[in-house]
């Protein structure tokens, strides 16, 4: 089997590019047109390729779109290798990862199609779940990686629930850009970052079963 | 001025009565048809009344359907006189309330509606607006209220940024019901609110500028 997958250098080089075209174009195509007007047709053209490639490694819209945010969110795109950054000071590390997010969201050309489809993912169940799968879960992974790692340097308990400090972490900043309560702003998260790790200072009100 | 607007007991109370039956109304059919196709003249037919009658306490429709949230939502529709419980203990208090807000998404009359405004907020920065005025607010301000309660308490420092504070407890609680990510649980709400008012537990990376 391995050997039939084996391709020329400059095939896999063409592939690659293909991919990456289709993934620009679906990205670019969901800001101006949203997500219901989206279509695999529409993506192939824009990228200069055939339907059929891209049916060959996405079976769906929602599938291909949610890869192109993969490539170009938090860590995917960036050159890191898909991990968030790890200096081995987490309180630093949460607040860049949250300024990033905060100049996203700045970014009329990401914010666009961010919107567009955080609101579909909130009325469409199904959509939801692909989003889960292709997205939402491999970046909580990511953030989970980093809390596991403060947790081995001793910054957080052994004991942490990860999941409930991730939503703490990345639900306020998500409400307040989706909201447009208040302006989203790095001062903004840098205090969120704080309040998350210290706890508001609640006093004579008993301790947490940890 | 004040002799121009009294009014005899029976026509107050007709009044309110229809006051009452215009956000039944409201709410109802926003459940039925979604935000773009409810309009003051359905509103007026369900309700039984002219839509002058509406024109004369509400500028739009999205004032009317607010006002409808806020008659059905936390205290303001209780009979609490529009605050949060206070029993003078802060913790059991957010765990309360938290734990009636997963009450409420678990009614499909409740949950229906207030996601497909959700939505709408998300996308029309105008529609937006008009949620902070009419109903964003006045429930922060009620959660504001809670908060220096418990700081008068001694239960919370008295330099506390309460907006972050609330940001902290309530947006893990939206952001996972609107995106259907895992289930909304009180177990879950319970924990946040732990997580929120202790800390994550963070140790050896300084404290916050409190």
């Amino acid at each position: 089997m391995a050997a039939q997958r084996r391709t020329r250098p400059d095939a896999t080089r063409r592939s690659e590019s293909s991919r990456r075209a289709i993934l620009a174009a679906a990205f670019e195509l969901v800001g101006e047109v949203g997500y219901h007007r989206l279509s695999i047709e529409g993506i192939a053209a824009r990228a200069g390729v055939g339907k059929q490639t891209i049916y060959r490694w996405w079976p769906s819209k929602g599938a291909v779109l949610f890869d192109a945010f993969l490539m170009l969110s938090e860590g995917g795109g960036k050159g890191t290798g898909g991990g968030l950054p790890d200096t081995g000071d987490i309180e630093a590390d949460l607040k860049s990862v949250l300024r990033a997010t905060v100049g996203e969201t700045e970014d009329p050309l990401f914010e666009g199609p961010l919107r567009a489809l955080s609101i579909e993912i909130a009325g469409d169940p199904a959509l939801a779940a692909v989003y889960a799968e292709r997205l939402g879960e491999p970046l909580r992974e990511m953030k989970r990686e980093r809390l596991r790692s403060a947790q081995r340097a001793g910054q957080l308990p052994a004991g942490l629930d990860l999941d409930i400090a991730i939503d703490l972490i990345w639900s306020p900043v998500f409400q307040r850009w989706l909201y447009r309560t208040e302006p989203l702003t790095r001062e903004y998260t840098d205090r969120v970052v704080e309040a998350v790790l210290h706890g508001l200072g609640a006093t004579g009100i008993g301790h947490p079963r940890a």
